[in-house]
């Protein structure tokens, strides 16, 4: 896998680069759906490379409960068991396990776990978590870190970033030792932890550069720490990533949250936000986000968004999609997700084009300040 | 809007037609999905011309109720609304007040009913649903008929057939007593009813026909009664219809049915099932019905049907669907649906081209053996 730097702002960290994998590039700064349990809800993969999205990311946890590891290994690989021909990313399956699983008991060695859907009990480790995401067949396999919740003490942090450590070199030797099941490349991105603590984030990143080669993630943000406090971090681990390596925020998240994490050098980006809310008849516009159950679209037979770059913004009526939401009309749910998802790809369009056109600077102030004044951005 | 026979069977009955509107020509026999309440459930408008479907159906009883007449003609009519820009067919209400509404009461009059959705009280009239159809601007509106269930005795049969052609006649003078909306042609197709009596369906087919210049239905069929009672009625009405008129079977009906209703002269159809069916798992394919959801189909990584005219019949495995449905993903809704209507389709263009070779004949007679033998055709 190789990154390679294109151009960078003057003002900001932002910066624009392609990384190259086996199944295809991908120009950064960049937003990847997610694919939860092998699909990216309620979308079909033509219509994500309709909308031109590069990579998408699916859920070790979920995954490995359904259809379970082998069914997809089987398969040939979760590219081919979706149907989805450019690169994938999967996380290790450890903040599921955490937020979604009962009773999980974590130790040193591990996290035992029950499933969330038949209270049956498994363990995930540093080593099963890279056998799993080698079956899966991912191009970017992430490190199986200990992510403490926003509100963890500072011994629980400083506990979580050492044993974020000792289980990158157990996924490294792990890696190196065991043979792959697919012909294509896989690699790891490690997990800087450290909450919000400028001491803890700069060892955890210090200790896991060694590990690090073609990525590396901030995690431990976006768990319920103070806003302000999130994109402080996000500016000193710019200060301490390696710059010749895309740098993946997980999790995040609103629009003016990816605008200021691009500013403080973030090159990628992962988050429900978009289909869930869409789900919700939250819709994302250039005009602002739109609660398309309202009432008041009853008879507003204006397009959904005639500055999206999806034909769908100016096919359909906000009249029609709110009578999908009120009939509970699957085509509503889709219509949604789908404006959404291209509202968060135009964005990142904009972004990488204005980095290259040397205007980002004044560009994301102006843009910051627009949706500041829209609710929900 | 005219109709041209272009081929016929030597055999059968079976004849192929063009069917010209002011939203576009249908090629005849043709089957029309059921877009409920303003969307084929699940799908999307460029997805149903992709398939290459040329007309949809829409409810009258549910546009009506939600999101409401004036909505829709606000909107322009309900081809702007859905933005579907090919002929729609409307159906009268009658057929839902009497299956879905609670305590209808029926009169010459017309029909008082309560709405499923909150109880709110509602009259449906031969007047009332001509005006309803006309703001909804369909380019086939159905006549409101008197639809009495399949286990109906004599008298009540004998009774909806008097209804029927008196409603017919206050149907055509709301018609051509009051203005259009739109600037398209919208015609009226009348309803024959008689149940399986062939005395009552020569009687309503005589007193109707006068009324009909564009298309007639065969209604009161599918409705609970026997099968080969269904197939006889049918090669009745054959007997009775207009030759130079399409006539159009309600609310069927399976795979076979079609071939078999083609076999006895019909052009036109609707049917739920396509959609409905693959709502739950039930997929059409060349090679038979794949209930999906069946634990057997877990590792199955064959195609889903490789003789369909879809892409997504290779795209995704019968073991991606499985998966898909296990867990309640509404892509495994929408590959189902997608699957059906297409089967549906592939259907309609193999005995249009088998009619204008002149092989219809053999063609439907193998293909009937052939479909008796998989379970659910």
């Amino acid at each position: 896998m190789k990154f390679t730097l294109k151009n960078n702002s003057s003002k900001y960290s932002a910066r624009t680069g392609v990384l190259e994998t086996h199944h295809g590039s991908i120009n950064t700064p960049v937003f990847m759906p997610v694919g939860t349990i092998g699909a990216v809800k309620t979308m079909d993969p033509y219509e994500l490379k309709k909308i031109d999205f590069k990579i998408i990311l699916g859920n070790t946890y979920h995954l490995y409960l359904r259809p379970g590891t082998d069914i997809v290994n089987k398969a040939g690989g979760l590219h081919k068991f979706i149907s989805w021909d450019r690169p994938i990313l999967t996380d290790s399956g450890g903040f599921q396990v955490f937020s979604l699983s009962r009773l999980n008991k974590i130790s040193n060695n591990g996290v035992e776990f029950q499933s969330h859907l038949d209270g049956s009990r498994h363990m995930f480790t540093p080593e099963s978590s890279m056998e799993i995401q080698r079956k899966l067949g991912s191009d970017i396999i992430m490190a199986f870190d200990d992510c403490p919740p926003g509100d963890s003490d500072h011994s629980t942090i400083k506990k979580s970033v050492e044993r974020t450590t000792n289980w990158m070199v157990r996924c490294s030797d792990w890696l190196e030792k065991n043979p792959e099941y697919y012909d294509h490349e896989q690699v790891i991105f490690p997990i800087v932890q450290g909450a919000t603590d400028s001491q803890l984030r700069k060892i955890s990143a210090e200790q896991l550069i060694e590990h690090s080669s073609c990525g590396m993630a901030i995690g431990g943000l976006a768990v319920g720490e103070e806003k302000n406090a999130m994109m402080d971090t996000i500016e000193y681990c710019d200060t301490l990533l390696p710059k010749n390596q895309p740098r993946y925020l997980m999790g995040v998240g609103k629009p003016t949250d990816l605008i200021k994490s691009v500013q403080r050098g973030i090159d990628m980006f992962d988050c429900v936000m978009p289909t869930r809310n869409g789900r919700n008849g939250h819709i994302f516009t250039w005009n602002g986000v739109l609660n398309i159950k309202n009432e008041k679209y009853k008879d507003d037979y204006s397009a959904l968004d005639d500055c999206s770059s999806h034909e769908w913004g100016t096919a359909f009526s906000k009249s029609y999609v709110r009578h999908l939401f009120n009939i509970n009309e699957i085509l509503g749910l889709r219509i949604a997700s789908t404006m959404n998802l291209t509202f968060y790809n135009d964005l990142m369009v904009e972004i990488r084009r204005n980095i290259n056109e040397k205007s980002f600077g004044d560009w994301s102030d102006s843009m910051l300040i627009k949706m500041n004044q829209m609710k929900g951005m």
